[in-house]
């Protein structure tokens, strides 16, 4: 069965472990076996540092899964959870196939001016920082977008703000598509 | 001559192509040659995204490199620019070495306490919408500093705000780092 890293920042919901588990039962329906942060124990040895045992419990899984779906729905700003980013890239070096959903529909210069003012400059949109605001209607910044279309493939769904992490609409989304792109896999 | 792939939000300056310019500088005075991603001239051909080109430009550039460094500095959000943190995750996902700095000195969770009120819970901190926030001391999201502490290193100054994205003194530590981690360099 091929196994699927479940990345995403539902890991810091107070129901973080209930929504593994309904991710995992999905994978299941789908063929797949979900492998999902929180499964790992942590218990560093003596005077080890939690988070660096965590990152190397995650790296495990990361190694071990034969795909990504990654949770890419807005955190704490216009762009995606950092460390889903970060894992998303990881994937995309170690060579493995990767899908992403996102819960708002928006595309990533709407966020960015929905916080503030926006100032045109030849043709280009700059924040009131200077810095120039990506306009290519994607979901977030142009790596992000490109990487699933040129790996993977992206889910954008409009779910309500409520179910911001715990939606699965657009995970089941990436599920079909891993389906349909890995013929071997029967559902 | 090593290359160094030059990650960071700083491409979104109207005077981008200027510190490219200044990073490749210091580069060539610690013995490397930089690849900064505005050296692409972007022309994709008819009817190509240019998006796309620009991704697939950057990602031959990190092919190219034969190590990172990264400018992490707090990005329209409490973390890093997620363009730049999706590079080094691709960048450890294809072994090479990654550097990162960030112009900022306050820990993550100071950042984000910045933006809203936090609430406790059983030794955790929560925000707003419930979500956990990290309170390991580290700059960002745990994968990314212990990402940089396994893979190269991790270099973090307190910046003037006016300078957040161009100030080069976290960037040329990582320079001497790399260097010292690496002793056929010679400067």
């Amino acid at each position: 069965m091929l196994t699927v890293y479940l990345a995403g920042p539902e890991v810091f919901l107070p129901d973080a472990a209930e929504i593994g588990r309904r991710k995992q039962e999905l994978c299941v329906a789908y063929g797949f076996e979900g492998l999902y942060p929180l499964d790992n124990k942590i218990a560093p040895a003596g005077g080890a540092r939690v988070d660096q045992a965590i990152y190397r419990a995650n790296l495990d899984l990361i190694r071990r899964a034969d795909i990504g779906i990654c949770n890419l729905t807005p955190f704490r700003g216009p762009s995606a959870d950092a460390g889903t980013v970060y894992e998303l890239g990881l994937m995309v070096g170690l060579g493995k196939p990767v899908y992403g959903y996102t819960n708002v529909m928006d595309d990533y210069i709407a966020r960015v001016r929905a916080g503030q003012e926006l100032v045109a400059d030849k043709g280009d949109w700059r924040d009131a920082a200077g810095l120039l605001v990506e306009d290519f209607g994607n979901a977030d910044n142009l790596m992000i977008d490109c990487a699933l279309v040129a790996h993977g493939g992206y889910a954008m769904f409009r779910t309500p703000a409520t179910d911001l992490y715990r939606d699965l609409t657009g995970f089941e989304a990436c599920l079909r598509r891993a389906v349909q792109s890995r013929p071997r896999v029967s559902v």
